[in-house]
């Protein structure tokens, strides 16, 4: 697997990208256009949350026929909680675009994020169209990538490379984070081309795979947003003879497209407003999946011990206190818990007792925290970052 | 209903109280005895984090029979993940306690707050065991309510007296707070006295009705302890007959448990670490009690919410969003959000447009928020703080 650096959705053959200032913001760009000269086959993964923004609703309806040729994204208004009109204002400009590109209007995908609970301001996108399209370009990823960014600090892009039976096939993504508590953009977005041939049933299926392993496995501040999103286009130019479920070829593909994902998502994640550490939590041998899960979040979104980290203070009693608030089948003398993979409890008893030891380990920028709780053979890891006064500071003043 | 001011603990006829510093914190008060003149009824509400710290577990064990006598409590250490020997630690303490006091060890309650993972200095305390006792006395409510603080900023005390068929009944108690986020100490501790005449079962039935309906309202950070309690002692020397199960008497005992329980929860917020705001959630006409509180405590606990009030940033969209990831049932167009009475949010669609409206909202220290899912009968109310850059500064500096 080869990696690029400075490219990524316009590393794969036939995608094209642009990106401007409309005027829904102040400055800087708001307004992001990702094509791909021939129709794609399509598939997207999107917030759980019941509370959705008009073009989640819109997308998941658009991918039901499991293809796509261009998405539109806009950033300082979510479209959220906007009601009926802001569905037809989704539509208004799927349409437009569909029009303004010659494609069919069922082909286009819309994103949004920013603040929650005003209307779209259709007209400033709709009359940017014309420029957004003709702007449109083979080596513009830079741009798009830096587009996307909110209360990012860093563009968030990552392509492969892979060899699919001789063929070439390449994979490319733009990320936005959800920084770490922004009370106007808490959203995570994430578009990836590829030039693969696929299904648009198996694209569905790997991308699942790729987001459960990625996406799903960070943490900021334990909220849900209403416009969470991360879309594929596969338009098949790479030529490989189409990826067939089970297939060697298929566990390539979705390899590949993790890692592109768990990349994005690991910058998200070391972007975090305000964060001065990385911590990797994995709960190893639970009795399921869903409790691993459960415990490795339980510990992975408490202030306790995300202020611990950032404050280097060794109170590992915190984590044991997670585990047993969240529910999950163990016994207490039974389990144990690693800093740095050093043990810290074992058989319901403290195992270092200098505390400037304990300090030590918590130095490093990277954290590594493991709860063992030997009921099971099941684990699950979660990154996240830590708690510092510094992001509460930027939010708490922002308006 | 009369309320008493400057006493909690010895208001009620037998109850004796005394603390001082034994050397478990370098300074400052660290260790606290509760005491009936005559064994009392009595009765506990514990954590119901798996991983209990061992007084908890001591605790439990020594109320099965429905009595005690003498209740001990040290800060400065939480006996919590110190395996088999801190609960024969525990038990030291509880038997030297029994042994001066010349009364059943069964009757002694033990309490812990302070530092998970270190083993408790048994030594100090029951060498303190005779000045504390000897120091027994009926008006040092006070001294015992300001040695429970630890990183409180003020006593919480509360007593009230109410009329039983004639007879006069008092209850007291004193509580500490979980501050807001205390990497060392966020351990919720409440001991409550009554002289009133009335059997361990219906003292625990009515003792739950009260903690329900207070203590279990409140959230600061979300995080559940491994040690807090709530004990009740009832000694039965104000001479009322005995109080019978529904009766008028069992509900007017219970309602004023209930009002003593809601004034010591609601200072609890209060005093939350950096806390500027008091903030009371209401999910109304939901299908169940449980996704009433579920819905509740989603926006309770929220960051993005708290942040919000700490920067009177009245994104409200951030409300509707909690409620869709709280997994409750409800249809998006059929809720309506309230911010200090004013509706804000209804038909899928935002009720106020100017924003200098929606700051003035935001502007008391008492906040708001009513969330109506119209999805059901059932309420839930939660009382919580905002979150500042203040106390995570706290926090993560201590050490």
């Amino acid at each position: 697997m080869k990696e690029f650096k400075n490219i990524s959705i316009t590393a794969p053959l036939g995608f094209k990208t642009n990106a401007l200032h409309c005027g829904i913001k102040k400055k800087n760009a708001d307004l992001s256009l990702i094509y791909s000269v021939v129709k794609a086959k399509a598939a997207g993964v999107f917030t759980s949350n019941k509370v959705k923004a008009a073009p989640v609703v819109i997308d998941q309806e658009q991918l039901r026929n499991g293809c796509a040729q261009a998405i539109i994204v806009n950033s300082g208004n979510a479209n959220c909680c906007t009601g009926k009109k802001g569905k037809l204002d989704a539509l208004s400009v799927v349409n437009a675009l569909g029009k303004y590109l010659e494609i069919d209007n069922s082909d286009v995908l819309v994103a949004s994020t920013g603040i929650i609970g005003k209307f779209l301001p259709v007209e400033k996108i709709i009359s940017a169209i014309g420029s957004l399209a003709e702007g449109l370009s083979f080596d513009k990823s830079d741009l798009t990538a830096a587009a996307l960014m909110t209360t990012d600090t860093f563009p968030k892009q990552a392509a492969v490379e892979i060899n699919l039976k001789g063929k070439r096939v390449i994979i490319g993504a733009v990320a936005k984070g959800a920084g770490m508590i922004c009370p106007n953009m808490a959203t995570m977005l994430c578009f990836i081309t590829t030039d693969a041939n696929i299904s648009s049933p198996l694209l569905k299926k790997s991308l699942r795979q790729a987001v459960d392993g990625s996406f799903n496995c960070i943490s900021v501040d334990g909220e849900m947003s209403t416009n969470d999103s991360v879309i594929i286009l596969a338009n098949g130019l790479s030529s490989n003879s189409a990826i067939k479920d089970n297939s060697r070829e298929f566990k390539i593909f979705t390899q590949a497209l993790k890692y592109v994902c768990v990349k994005l998502a690991k910058m998200i994640v070391q972007d975090a407003e305000g964060a001065t550490k990385f911590i990797e939590v994995r709960v190893e041998k639970a009795k399921t999946k869903e409790q691993a899960k459960a415990a490795a979040y339980q510990i992975a979104n408490s202030l306790l011990v995300k202020t611990m980290i950032a404050g280097e203070n060794p109170n590992w009693g915190r984590i044991p206190a997670c585990l047993g608030a969240s529910g999950v089948d163990f016994k207490d003398e039974k389990i144990e818990v690693f800093l740095q993979k050093k043990s810290v409890y074992r058989n319901g008893l403290p195992m270092i007792k200098d505390i400037k030891v304990l300090i030590k380990l918590l130095e490093k920028k990277d954290i590594e925290i493991v709860a063992r709780l030997n009921s099971g053979k099941f684990e699950y890891t979660v990154w996240t970052s830590d708690l510092t006064a510094e992001y509460v500071r930027i939010n708490t003043e922002y308006t």
